[in-house]
């Protein structure tokens, strides 16, 4: 056994608590384990879904291979092992999926699409077509361009009463769809979103079937032309594509109907209010930050643990052996706050998770009073949990010094994978000003009026009592904290507009406090509900005291980090902070022994990371040189270029050195 | 024209300064602008420097074409035109190298090793080899097991009296060299750091000449493993490689002596010290961040402002029509910053330049006094501005949207070049913790016994007087902060170990604190560099204020996203980090005007950047087009695996669609 690998063994004896236990808290209870680990073992023995390691293959062997297997997946293993949309197993099976997929916005968009868009009819006939793949369509909004601003979408779809159809152009090069996925090579269905127009009116976006391929061929229909926009910072096995679309005829019943409808006389029908596709569009929103961005955080966390607890580097005793990196405090303030984070955005997650399920359910029943609440809280914490958990994967990256930046060591694929979570699904800057509307809008209200989760903004202030880093303090902290920052914001939107400024230059001079006022605000929430679920969380007290204290560092590190805040708005005082600091320090150093434990709860496969670094046996240097090998550019043991182009440069300098030789 | 175009124009009919003057400011001088240009201009035109966009090449493409191109360049181009070192073209040749290059770490790190560690005969023999390519070799110092402390390093030159020869060895997986540029593929030498053994007797690192492939075949010599270390996040076109040597002889005289030299009886002689070494250490850094990170986030801000200037994208007044998101407050917020850290780390950047040209001088003549100083300087100026670029570009590739994510925009390119200056050339958080050393030697001495740089720490703090946001005063908060930062971290140092901890842990547990004081010293130097530069420049006032501008919103941005400190440590009251706030606004609505300007100053070319987003013309959707049809992906209208894996249940599909019409 390698010393690295011992090295693990040794922090895996030394781990207080039962990793087991965590993991069952992690995954929601002990059932809920088994689940996965079942439906993660189907994926995991299946001989089909192997592959050579993605950093060794180009782009085109990504491609190739990732359509391949989600064929496969989405054909034949689904049903074949019980995984059905609505069971427990379907839950867990995004975990499973292998690295790399393709068909995500086919599976993952459009279908949830056309149960929202489509009339029964329409679900009728594109749903089981599409859940088996006889067709693949892609969901295409954003546009080359236009993203952000929907209105701004100059796609136009034309009804013409004569064929009863609707003709869909791109008037422009910058009007044609851009980036959706699935869509340059895969898709031969797109659900486009385009501005109706019947009878010269514009009637603003709707959604429209339109075929692009063939379905023999695969080759484009006639006025379309459609590819893949090229190479990404990642997601790189993904077509996202382009599709300029000129004079192309679909027929009347193609417009998906369930909202709104032409009749064939050009009549146009309104039948359900807008809000409500808006309401289908916060699903994505609310499931998005577990699976793209908390799960690669906690991934990347798992990687740079594991590999800081065998990565020895110099001395900290001047006279003594060398010591694992983990052992340094400064490593230690890097990566244990990152878990502290997967925790806390983990857990606050669930609640907004809980929250829209309710939300849905009165939906159902026609009421959708808690829109607006759902929507701010949904769209900031999206945009917060992709910022914080972006930042904290390069922290993890770099915390491995120069093999963090090696493909083999998973951690690049991570952040690529993670950092545009901050831009699809809502652009984060355009997310947290909708956000700061409502709560601007909300600390004009009366109390009465406002539910639960905001009536901290407009009641008094509290004061903290006793030990000023317990849960509830720093709750308090963050509380007074966000309060104080959107009603300045407010009072500074007001300010401006009464010194004569229009609303929206009002609006905009103040954009950077509203912004902050925001993060100010989501961060409470997030805060608070990590407190809340760690006080009620059933478990064993070794547990639960490490639920603890990642909960007080999670709030220690924010406050450090963020301190000017808590002392201009008189929240905290320089003594407060000094306490601060230590504070966190000797939670760090509590922390640290369990640090290797807490990251096996996670319970990722090694196949689920492909990391030299991060394997489950610590035997980092080993694999590292087995991935080496296979690296393409190894193939021969001279490689072709510099045999051509240095050759005759060092042919001369092996007649030099002979010739120096000879003379001796 | 485009519309983008267009826009693009009347942003640069509306600048109010002259961008030809400003470029002479960044280059030096106008004389050094026109030397650039014709440098630049003799690489843009030479046909045998054209290269597919690396955009669309596979890592294989992209290692050959870069190796061609620099074989090119080095052996025929700069001779032919008069680019030779030591001429003020050689120091422009970087700015004008393709995008992508290999043979780096031959020319830029070996070629000034053997000058400083090798005896004058030595130099003979290697540099006219190397100069001219006739050997290619690598600087082999990180192994796989360590990079930061060199004193682990495990590889070992034994020396054979016997047959005067050294014989070295990698006694474990570990201790492989891993990560030297160029020595996967490309090197036939290796100047090997290894710890030299003469007579069982270690004698510690030291550099040896070691040939790692015939000059003939280029095939490995017997001994040697040798390869490239597999992909990574970025630098795809180098061979980073691995090299496992198993008792590899070479020549006595190999062992590169001016240093230190092995009689051919076994006697180690001493020639100099060890300092000397480590003052040529610092030269690579001192030179690292100009053109490895400053001017990276200069073309991040060039691409990113000139986007923004014609990206439109939603409504500032309800009312009005869809504005360039560069007017949008936020987004000036994001990005006019990133210029103001440009100018403050290039222009602080010139004065340690300008110290370690001294310092050599200096050196020459035997005197080292200064080496401590400039020691500390370049490497927490190394560590913070990789730091603040890094965060820079990702700043500006995020502001991009969706766009910034493709590779098309040159955004990634630039993130995968600037983040590992974080790692390279001593891992930063190592690099503060050497200069937090200093420092608290620094705050115990007497200030007579001090350097000027720095004085402040041991003088009284002096207050502020008068309009707040004026450069003098922003100089003094930063070095106010500075002083008690280094005083109180050091104080915690003391606390501890009288508390009865080792010095040892003392320190450890003080880490976090030391090395924030470190980066408040070193942020302290920037500005006050910045700041006397723009005082003495000589130039029309109309590029004067913008420099001023661009020198107080570097201080108020800082100040405003790090207010704690200043409030902490009773720097600064509310009421001034209000009046900051409102001041950075302001500054970011005077500058905006100009910004497209001021990017336009840089004067890159567009083939150094290859971003359809960043290119003079503003014609970003066409480019963006052109671009993605160049995708390797869209060679065929069908996709080989969409035809093979999809086609069979799309066949199923065409039948069901096919009989639902004809049921009709
Ligand atoms: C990996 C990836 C996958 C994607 N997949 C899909 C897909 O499957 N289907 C699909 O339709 N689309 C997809 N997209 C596109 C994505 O939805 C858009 O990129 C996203 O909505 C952002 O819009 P944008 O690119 O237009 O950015 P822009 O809105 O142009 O943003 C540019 C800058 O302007 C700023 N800005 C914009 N509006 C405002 C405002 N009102 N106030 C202040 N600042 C503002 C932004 O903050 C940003 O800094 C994908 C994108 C990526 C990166
Ligand atoms: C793109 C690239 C190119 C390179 N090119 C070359 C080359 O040409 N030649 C060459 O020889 N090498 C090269 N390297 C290797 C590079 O020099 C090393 O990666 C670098 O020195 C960092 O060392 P490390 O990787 O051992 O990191 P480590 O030191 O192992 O760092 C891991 C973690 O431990 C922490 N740590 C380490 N020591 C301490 C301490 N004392 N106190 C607190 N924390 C500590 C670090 O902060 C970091 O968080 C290259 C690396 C990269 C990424």
């Amino acid at each position: 056994m390698s010393i690295e690998s011992n090295l693990l063994k040794k922090e895996r004896q030394n781990v207080t608590f039962s990793v087991e236990e965590l993991t069952n808290v992690w995954d929601g209870g002990k059932e809920d384990t088994e689940i996965r680990r079942k439906v993660v073992k189907v994926f995991g023995d299946d001989p089909v879904l192997k592959s050579p390691p993605i950093c060794t293959m180009t782009r085109e062997e990504r491609y190739t291979e990732a359509t391949r297997k989600c064929v496969y997946i989405f054909r034949n293993m689904l049903q074949k092992n019980g995984i059905y949309p609505g069971s427990k197993e379907f839950e867990h099976f995004w975990n499973a999926m292998p690295i790399e997929y393709t068909l995500l916005i086919h599976m993952g968009a459009f279908i949830p699409c056309i149960m929202s868009f489509g009339s029964e009819e329409q679900v009728a006939k594109w749903l089981p077509l599409s859940a088996n793949l006889n067709i693949i369509c892609t969901y295409a909004q954003t546009e080359l361009g236009h993203g952000s601003f929907l209105r701004g979408l100059e796609t136009e779809a034309t009804f013409d009463r004569e064929t009863q159809e609707f003709v869909i152009n791109c008037p422009k090069v910058s009007s044609m769809k851009w980036w959706p996925g699935d869509m340059g090579l895969n898709a031969n269905h797109a659900l486009v979103m385009a501005n109706l127009i019947v009878g010269g009116k514009k009637y603003g976006m709707h959604p429209f079937m339109v075929q692009i391929r063939d379905l023999s061929t695969h080759m484009p229909l006639p006025g379309v032309t459609v590819g893949d926009i090229g190479s990404k910072m990642g997601f790189e096995a993904i077509d996202n594509g382009f599709l300029y679309m000129k004079n192309v005829r679909i027929p009347r019943e193609n417009l998906l109907n369930k909202n709104s409808e032409v009749k064939p006389d050009g009549t146009y029908v309104k039948k359900a209010s807008d809000r409500l596709m808006y309401g289908s569009m916060v699903n994505l929103r609310v499931n998005l930050p577990k699976s793209q961005a908390i799960d690669v955080l906690a991934k990347a966390c798992t990687i740079a643990i594991r590999y800081s607890a065998v990565r020895r580097q110099g001395l900290l005793n001047p006279g003594g052996a060398e010591v694992a990196v983990l052992d340094y405090t400064l490593q230690q303030h890097k990566l244990i706050p990152q878990l502290a984070t997967v925790y806390a955005t983990k857990f606050a997650g669930e609640g907004i998770i809980k929250k829209h399920q309710a939300f849905l359910q009165n939906m159902a029943k026609g009421n959708i009073s808690d829109l607006a609440e759902i929507h701010a809280l949904s769209a900031s914490f999206k945009a917060s949990v992709s910022e914080q958990c972006t930042e904290g994967v390069e922290v993890c990256r770099r915390a491995c010094g120069g093999h963090g930046y090696s493909q083999a060591s998973g951690l690049p694929h991570l952040l690529s994978k993670v950092t545009p979570t901050c831009t699809y699904e809502g652009e984060n800057t355009v997310l947290y000003l909708q956000t700061a509307r409502y709560l601007v809008k909300c600390a004009k209200e009366k109390a009465a009026d406002l539910p639960e989760s905001i009536l901290f903004l407009v009641q008094p202030i509290q004061n903290a009592r006793g030990n000023i880093t317990s849960l509830d303090n720093l709750a308090l902290y963050f509380k007074n904290r966000a309060a104080l920052c959107v009603q300045a914001a407010s009072k500074k939107v007001n300010q401006m507009s009464n010194k004569g400024l229009a609303m929206h230059e009002a609006w905009d001079k103040s954009s950077v406090q509203l912004v902050h006022a925001t993060k100010a605000y989501v961060i409470q929430y997030i805060f608070d509900a990590f407190a809340s679920f760690v006080k009620e969380v059933k478990c064993s007290k070794s547990v639960k005291e490490i639920l603890e204290d990642l909960c007080c560092l999670y709030g220690l590190h924010y406050i450090n980090n963020c301190s000017g805040d808590f002392l201009k708005l008189g929240i905290l005082t320089a003594h407060h902070c000094n306490i601060a600091e230590e504070a966190e320090i000797a939670l760090l150093e509590k922390l640290r022994p369990n640090a290797v434990g807490i990251v096996d709860a996670f319970d990722f496969t090694d196949s689920s990371m492909e990391s030299c670094l991060g394997a489950y046996d610590g035997n980092v240097y080993e694999r590292l040189f087995d991935m080496a090998k296979l690296s393409p550019l190894n193939k021969e043991p001279v490689h072709q270029a510099s045999y051509k182009y240095l050759r005759p440069y060092l042919l001369e300098g092996r007649d030099i050195l002979e010739g120096a030789k000879s003379k001796l």
